[in-house]
């Protein structure tokens, strides 16, 4: 068959079968199908949709295009957790130690990515001396040891996708669900994980801007997960206000060193992510039989800071000066040249926010990355003084602003103003959570 | 606007501006929108499709692409006419000098085109001497003189569309109404005319497969021709059988000829809407107040042969020997090697055709090209010896072959066989003409 009438098929509506799907990526990857007809494709699929077995024979063909992790070699179940991004969200580095430290194997690799902040990557390389670039022979070893390693992505993992998601960005076909599904389940299951947790992010500074998005895209990773043979669900997760009260680099390793060390109150939104992310994990692992049961595992590894010294040995074994994971000593890596208080303009109530306003502010502050070879400043960033629902009086601190570059600082106080809406109603308030996705296929 | 933003906008729904529509196709044909890009918008076009409005911008945009041919140095009401497409189709030949002798300005340009046959431009050829290539200044001179020539298209006319057409043909965007409308009026915009009468073919030998596409594609593009400021209109006509009974070059001039010298009756389709057509263009022109006196102007110029001599002067005129072009004569550039009759396999109707499975057996046996440089014998071809709801018995004539290159043959006579069904009962059969469409907006 020619592509020209596997694209018509698509365009028409039909499904696309094994066959067509794996000839479609093999010859794209191999360069026999040109770009201009892959962007057709990806339009039609965009409008056209596919179904659960279509985008699984995606998923699988994308995974195949490159290096397949094997981590049967390591003990215990293995687990993964990807989030969809979001502003100020450090979940990864709580989530991960505390379920290693109940017994679960966690083997992760972070991808760099471009966004507000710098990924997972770049707050692993806030701590001195990390090295993020493990072999794979380094990573399983600090794995064995530790049970719990967070590396950046090795090998060539999932070609395919590098190629499909530079053109999907330059051709609009970004949004289509299960384009993006594909690309985020190829890379996981290329990972090798048995388990994987997927936080599912919607709201303003999210990529879902809607629940019925947010919740589509759930449903079609976990029915991909389960068709693969793999145990995967998915939270679907608010951010319509940054997760945590941080938004930068060091400035978030250090909030989730707040958490592993039982500083963050159980009402707090990051803990609480953290604690469901955690809980799925720890049950699809069969480390826990319920939610409660998990919760309280969860919650011991807080006490006894053993999920904290996970944290602190996964740095040291990448090179990192571990000293610094505490609370202790992590004021001293956000130490910047002056801070600034974006401060209430009049009384009120703190009714919305615009999550991805914020992430671009902490971005301009030099947390984040507008290109790819763009440095990043680890110190600086804002914390949050605030949260939808609360009242400020004129001149109340709604963040805090670390700063070392001030060249951009009258543009990042007014966007910030334009962010943080202060009304003098109470807006509705999102719950943190909406939901829990599992495969319904 | 970055483009990508224009194919977002696009692909969501949305409404292309005029400026949007002018940089995308100033863009494309420039070379700074790459074909990724295009292809990309092109299938958005093809699922969302576009409003009269913008339909008409992109026609105007690509129309302006290149050169725009100026008659109006020329005499009288210029017309001009196109067809779809189809099977036996030989109505230009017939229309344009009816009309011509009428009183009519027709100054024509064809393309060259794949297809079952050759296109016109072919069939001028079969008549020895003739050349189709012609400056613009001879073409308008011929016209002066003659009021009718039909050349190849001459100058850079709407280059758009040549790079356009080329992409949509490899990423499975051939089938938009949109841009075959833009298509086909851009090209007839900047080739001059004042009045245009559209022939849109449906059935089982034509592009439009159903009759809703084709009244759709009838509707936009005669209100395309509104918003352009010409006056257009449609006739969508049927093409689940060959139009007239030759298929072939030389042997449908052959039936023109019989056309005009009142050889062929007044109920044969051909002629029928070859009356219509060129009603439509007599009454825009406003040579003809309505169809009653069109048809009787057009049946004069027949009966006193002043329609014939227009084609044979304009044969003369671009070089051709007009001596051929008579009944007395045409027999002699359609000898062949040998004709072999395709005849029936049992008693029963003839209750419906694949016209484009006729087509295709035509262009085996040499008459049309596959590929762009594949040549054309002018004689070979075949004569249709029956229509649908025609009582055929065993061993009656279906088609008469006229054949040269034999290497085809068996081959050639399966697929009539397979084409033309002969069954027991008489099946429905199809009207000529659907309908005349002018614009609604």
């Amino acid at each position: 068959m020619r592509f020209v009438d596997t694209i018509e098929k698509k365009a028409d509506g039909g499904v696309l079968s094994k066959q067509e799907i794996d000839d479609m990526i093999s010859g794209y990857v191999s360069g026999e199908i040109p770009d201009y007809q892959m962007s057709s494709m990806m339009m039609a699929i965009l409008q056209r949709g596919m179904n659960d077995v279509e985008a699984t024979e995606l998923t699988r063909a994308m995974m195949h295009s490159g290096d397949v992790v094997d981590l049967s070699d390591l003990p215990g179940v293995k687990v993964d957790k990807h989030s969809t991004g979001g502003v100020g969200d450090t979940t990864t580095l709580v989530v991960a130690p505390l379920v290693a430290a109940c017994g679960g194997t966690v083997a992760k690799m972070s991808g760099r990515g471009l966004g507000h902040t710098g990924g997972t990557l770049d707050k692993l390389e806030s701590i001195p001396g990390t090295n993020i670039e493990q072999s794979m022979e380094n990573f399983k070893r600090i794995v064995r040891e530790n049970g719990v390693c967070v590396i950046g992505q090795t090998g060539n993992l999932v070609p395919a996708d590098k190629k499909m998601y530079a053109l999907r960005d330059v051709t609009a076909t970004v949004r289509s669900i299960p384009l993006i599904a594909s690309s985020i389940m190829s890379k996981k299951l290329a990972s090798g994980a048995d388990c994987i947790v997927l936080d599912v992010k919607t709201g303003s500074g999210a990529f879902m801007r809607t629940k019925e998005e947010a919740f589509e895209l759930a449903q079609l990773m976990t029915n991909i997960g389960k068709l693969a043979g793999r145990k995967v669900r998915a939270v679907v997760t608010d951010m319509n206000q940054p997760l945590g009260m941080a938004v930068g680099n060091a400035l978030e390793v250090r909030e989730a060193v707040q958490v592993l060390s039982g500083e963050v109150p159980e009402t707090d939104p990051l803990y609480e992510v953290c604690m469901i992310l955690g809980s799925q994990l720890l049950q699809m692992a069969e480390l826990a039989g319920d939610d409660a049961q998990a919760r309280k595992m969860l919650r011991e590894k807080i006490d006894d800071r053993s999920g904290l010294r996970k944290l602190q040995n996964m740095f040291r074994l990448m090179g990192g000066d571990e000293s610094y994971v505490c609370v202790e000593r992590m004021d001293e890596l956000v130490q910047v040249k002056k801070h600034v208080a974006v401060e209430a303009l009049s009384d009120g109530y703190v009714s919305s926010m615009n999550a991805e306003e914020i992430g671009t502010a902490a971005q301009m502050l030099g947390a984040g990355r507008a290109k790819k070879e763009d440095p990043v400043d680890p110190a600086v960033g804002l914390v949050m003084k605030v949260r939808c629902g609360y009242q400020v009086k004129k001149g109340d601190m709604l963040c805090d602003l670390y700063v070392n570059d001030d060249s951009h600082l009258e543009e990042v106080v007014n966007l910030l103003h334009q962010a943080i809406h202060v009304t003098p109603e109470l807006g509705e308030t999102e719950p943190m959570v909406y939901g829990i996705v599992t495969a319904n296929n």
